[in-house]
């Protein structure tokens, strides 16, 4: 019987670690291969033979790992050299995995990843080597084509919904508001941001403008639109993207949020700092506050969905079997089969087409105003931010395990 | 049978709505006054009339305004003038707490809204008037004198020592690491930041330096820390207070955050904005990363803690019950009777001493090279983050009910 070995790879996310759990343990029932390694920081640290044995750590252990944020063995940002320019890292990795008797190699990661898998099932297929591939989706982005949605975003959404219901009263208490934005992640796609709409009190959506990278950003229209709110209701809650950008396609947060503190730096202060500050300059209000949310959205287990946490140990389990059968270069993606009930399925995709892609929010969710996510986008969210997780605690905070410390 | 009034006042909790229902709730078994009215805006609101009649809410709403983060009656930043210069303010709330038949003012805050309770119960006592004034503690900087705690400080902790340990997760996923800064709240008192001290992985506290407002910074000794300990370890989590200060104690963020934009504004990057840009600088590392916990501290309701919600609820409730005896110008404190088993018990301070005092940091319970916080602080804090409330849910979001929209 031989050998498997998982990695992560990319920026973390709080349901990356049960991806790994949902493998081991479906090794355990399915005993496809007697041991399953963990790749400490991803393809860079197996190339380093930086290898642990996962079927050897107590169940206690894998458990509390189970419900870790974040990359418990480690991730990098390594894309292998075209095969065309470099054959060696390619060999000396296949000489690693033989020396562990490795069969199947399992990523858990983006689209970088999943280039690493093409690329190294390529490899494999055409030097004749007997071993798998297989790709297990992960970011908080949801910007991978080929998935109804990404492990990891659910999470994000929650935490992203959840905050913005509470920072959202926090911004509500006196009689004179002001005006509050708050920063998402999501460089090139919106779903991030537009998630807010999940956030309601009294059955209302609690954003007033939510702008995504998908719809160019006028600063005229947007300060017409806040002051014209701010007239009407005396406070405005806004959500917005990193990634917003003008109608030339030019990232807001890199032409105008640039400043010079006095040592000469250079400061990107978030677009959220930048649209405070032509607020301010428009000069109808003095209270303007933003917040980032920054790297809690990617981490904060505290406030993870159990449905985002289930799917990603359903893919690390789904990605066992199909290298049981044999299958190479694909990876595993979730298919929406119901909204009500929610139901899902785990079918098998080429990894290099989901490489090379992009899947940007729709646009025909985007209402005509540009500042605003429609129903149906809503409709989309909801059932992936469902219930909550019964996290393990020790002293009073949530017990985290990982493998990389 | 007359009847009372609370209101809130000062910067949002997690907990301040909790106080009101402890009082409310209370009065619906003690029956002692008719009607509980709830002034919005707080005495602002109050001094418009904006008044509430709490009493025939239902239950179940008031259940869920129970476990609603920030100031669901509304809150307002109002001090009352001086007596002396001043009697006009004085006369209207009088007469429209008559109006109402309402011989008990309950006001939940600060140092401000102690002021507020000394100055109204004085002017009480002058003239006769028989109407008590009571004030409930209630503030995330947990800087008043004559109480162990203040109810609002518990869940920041919570959440602070919480998502302390998540980032630090998300901080040390590569083979090279950076350094991650976190900065608090705490103008004045280092309380809150002090706090991450209790996030701990495998026992061992995550943060490597803290740094307090009672403690004066020194910027070289900051660098050369920082620098040792990443050559050490490769990566460094650093923990501030907004409010550090130098040995002249001139506030960090003031002196030196400060840049201009291309329009001219001045920007105040914070605190963990400077040490970042400060420690690119010095040149040993590119990759440091800044985040502001911000407003997110005050009113995470999902990571609250259950014993900080039922001590602000307590509290509420033995307001009600000393005003049934006669008391007014005095605060309901929290006294720390055992700290293993934790037990705590309201005894009655007065308003005037709170409201002229500030409680900082004990300087014992900082290390000697004043970067770190020694055991008996963490003892202090850790039976302040027990237990989780049990929220209610709506589309998977928390369900919250405030009553000042």
């Amino acid at each position: 019987m031989s050998n498997c070995i998982i990695a992560q790879s990319g920026g973390p996310t709080a349901v990356i670690n049960s991806s790994v759990v949902g493998l081991l343990n479906a090794n355990k029932e399915l005993k496809t291969f007697e041991k399953v390694y963990g790749g400490l920081n991803g393809i860079e640290g197996i190339l380093n033979r930086n290898i642990i044995d996962l079927s050897s750590v107590s169940e206690n252990e894998i458990d509390n790992f189970r419900f870790t944020p974040s990359s418990g063995l480690g991730s990098c940002r390594y894309k292998l050299k075209d095969l065309d320019s470099c054959s060696e890292e390619y060999e000396s990795l296949i000489e690693i995995l033989r020396e562990y008797d490795i069969t199947s190699f399992f990523y858990v990661g983006g689209n970088d990843s999943m280039d690493t898998i093409a690329k190294l099932s390529r490899y494999a297929k055409q030097n004749d080597i007997g071993i798998s591939f297989i790709g297990i989706p992960k970011t908080i982005d949801n910007d991978l084509k080929f998935t109804d949605h990404t492990p990891g975003f659910g999470s994000a959404a929650k935490f992203i919904g959840t905050t913005a219901l509470e920072t959202y009263l926090d911004a509500s208490v006196y009689i004179n508001n002001g005006i509050f934005i708050l920063e998402t992640m999501g460089r090139d796609t919106g779903w991030l941001a537009a998630s807010a709409c999940i956030a309601k009190l009294d059955g209302k959506p609690i954003a007033d403008f939510i702008y995504l990278p998908e719809a160019a950003f006028d600063k005229i229209k947007f300060l017409n639109d806040v002051r014209q709110r701010f007239e009407e209701q005396n406070k405005v809650y806004i959500i917005v993207s990193e990634g917003i950008r003008d109608k030339d396609g030019r990232f807001i947060s890199e032409f105008d949020c640039v400043s010079q503190d006095k040592f000469g730096h250079v400061q990107l202060g978030g677009v959220s700092e930048y649209l405070r500050r032509i607020i301010l300059d428009a000069g109808f209000t003095t209270r303007v506050k933003a917040l980032q949310l920054g790297v809690l959205q990617r981490c904060a287990m505290h406030c993870a969905s159990d449905t985002d946490l289930t799917e990603a140990y359903n893919a690390g389990k789904m990605a066992l079997q199909y290298a049981s059968q044999g299958e190479s270069g694909k990876m595993v993606s979730i298919n929406r089969l119901s909204n009500e009930p929610y139901e899902v399925n785990y079918p098998l995709v080429n990894a290099e087409d989901v490489a090379n892609n992009v899947k940007y929010f729709p646009i025909e969710w985007i209402n005509k105003e540009g500042n605003f996510v429609t129903p149906e986008a809503c409709s989309y969210f909801e059932p992936l931010i469902k219930d909550s997780p019964n996290l393990a605690f020790e002293r009073n905070l949530p017990k985290y395990k990982v493998f990389n410390q």
